[in-house]
């Protein structure tokens, strides 16, 4: 298994993460052959992006089968712990679920590395070509000279692609439609700030960072036309979870009548999950919000200040104007028709 | 004159002010004898809070005036100076036109010590009754056990007084109350995260800190009884301006059916706006935004990054609930039906 993205790589058995807190200040690359690294990587959001954590424990796991007497008992429980890392994007459980499967209905006396390298292959072709089609659907919708804002990152370092909603942003520039973006800054981990940024200015993409609290006053002046978001998890009537910050611009969007849009692949939908009152909400380390850390640390909150630290929200359905998928874009209506559920049976008879 | 309060303090003619760029972390007072010092302060807002400039500016003002041989044309030169330091807040702009007006109008033969001192003890009594009358107008709405969101610091460290919307805080307190307050952490300058968190810490009220984008989720889960806010200048249809990220709570509040209320002295209304769009935006530093500065200062986005920096936004009257002042608290309907034309003729008539 040999392969090389933007923040990850495989090279001849040896896998890489390339460590996103230190973004962009610092380029440092990190082992990420022990599932015990790759867990600690993925907690502390050193490799990070709904997408991109799949396909980072997938990969790890890959590497796992490859080593002599490896068995499959060992993977489904090297499995089941990369999967508790993070509890709220859904990309990883799939890809848990899936691998897990697959294992316990393997002949126990072959050797399981041919199927754990053909999933870890399967999961990365298709994260690539989900983000290419959701990238050109999403471009379709983007007018001439548009101001889009987004929010956290989901660009080349979230996923192993162009990205979901920066995938779209990166096609609309490539149509050279003279699009402008805001990137929220993204408290606290400020993904936006460093890694949006990062990805935008050297793509040549112009853009122009503010504060999360800004969105609105730029939304009343007129200077946003359209708001792109990714997604942790779709659920079928159209809920979806993103990082924090995410519901606000959903209801500032809303009130301003500015069309709003997550966009992820269509693994992100949830088949078991009616509505976002189901998915679990991940609460972080209070250190950081107290205040930054990464390639440097400041605290600037007094020590010992009580810290409330949801790393995502959950944004309605009815906010939504359309879901960007790769399979297509899905607008209210047709999600309230059931089109999401419809996704269900597609992803099913896919497996 | 002589005073002492948390921020700003006056002995034997010598007059200093806490640095509030290096707290919670560092205590350090400044000397603020010349004009060009306190220019500076007030620039970097090392002194702030609109009352507070106010106030910080004119006891300036009178060290000028007690030395020998000052003249009144070089104090009008000195207020005008001061006055152009920050365009947005109003208290300032008062405080200088009420003195230039007096200066303009004193016998140029007389010395102008007194009359510059008569004035800077009357902006100083006058903040300190206002700060208490607002308190108590504004506690009256409280109801036992509330969750409170506030945004920025408008406390002790804002005024010579309690606060404005601190000040309510404080008082519903005082008053046994039972409150707990959610502090907007205010990127990009981390008023709350550092200055209201450090004052209601030693007050011993209960806060939890949270990130700005963290406010419209918090509203969802119903943890939100109230939004308290400070104001910079409040136009006399009920528009008004505050600190950046005031314009995208109201919005949330409003769409989430939670009372949503600016706290300031009378003097806030600006008797000669008719409506926000006439308030100047002050726009800051880049730097502020591509990071953080202070006791420690550390970079995170990509240098040469745009960025756009917005001190303060305006929110539409409409979706205030009431306007706490010291003379009262106005709702809707009375601000519609003229209450701060009214107040006009009641300021004018005290001067």
């Amino acid at each position: 298994m040999n392969f090389e993205y933007l923040s990850i790589r495989c090279r001849h058995g040896h896998l890489e993460i390339l460590d996103q807190t230190l973004l962009p200040h610092e380029e440092v690359w990190l082992n990420a052959n022990e599932v015990s690294e790759m867990f600690d990587h993925i907690k502390r959001l050193a490799v990070r992006g709904a997408p991109l954590i799949a396909v980072a424990a997938v990969a790890c796991l890959a590497v796992q089968a490859s080593r002599e007497g490896t068995t499959a008992e060992k993977l489904i429980k090297d499995t089941l712990h990369l999967k508790s890392s993070r509890p709220t994007a859904v990309n990883l459980m799939h890809m848990s679920d899936e691998l897990t499967s697959q294992l316990r209905q393997s002949d126990p006396s072959s050797n399981p590395r041919d199927l754990v390298l053909k999933v870890a292959e399967d999961v990365i072709k298709k994260e690539v070509q989900m983000n290419q089609s959701m990238s050109r659907h999403g471009a379709s919708l983007i007018q001439n000279g548009e101001n889009i804002l987004t929010h956290c990152n989901t660009g080349s370092l979230a996923t192993p692609g162009v990205g979901t909603a920066l995938g779209v942003i990166r096609e609309a520039h490539r149509q050279g439609k003279n699009i402008h973006v805001y990137v929220d800054e993204t408290r606290p981990l400020l993904q936006g700030g460093r890694l949006t940024a990062y990805e935008l200015k050297s793509e040549g993409i112009p853009f122009t960072i503010i504060c999360d609290n800004m969105a609105g006053f730029l939304m009343s002046q007129k200077k946003i036309d359209r708001v792109l978001v990714g997604s942790d998890r779709i659920a079928t009537n159209g809920d979806f979870a993103n990082k924090i910050g995410t519901y606000s611009l959903a209801v500032l969007a809303d009130y301003h009548k500015i069309p709003f849009h997550p966009v992820a692949p269509a693994s992100t939908v949830d088949p078991d999950c009616s509505s976002g009152n189901e998915i679990p909400i991940e609460e972080r380390n209070p250190a950081e919000v107290l205040g930054v850390s990464g390639s440097q640390s400041v605290q600037w909150a007094p020590t010992g200040s009580n810290v409330y630290n949801p790393a995502f929200d959950v944004t309605p359905g009815h906010l939504v104007t359309s879901i960007i998928l790769d399979t297509g874009v899905y607008d209210r209506q047709s999600i309230q028709n059931g089109s999401l559920h419809k996704l269900k049976f597609f992803d099913s008879k896919e497996k």
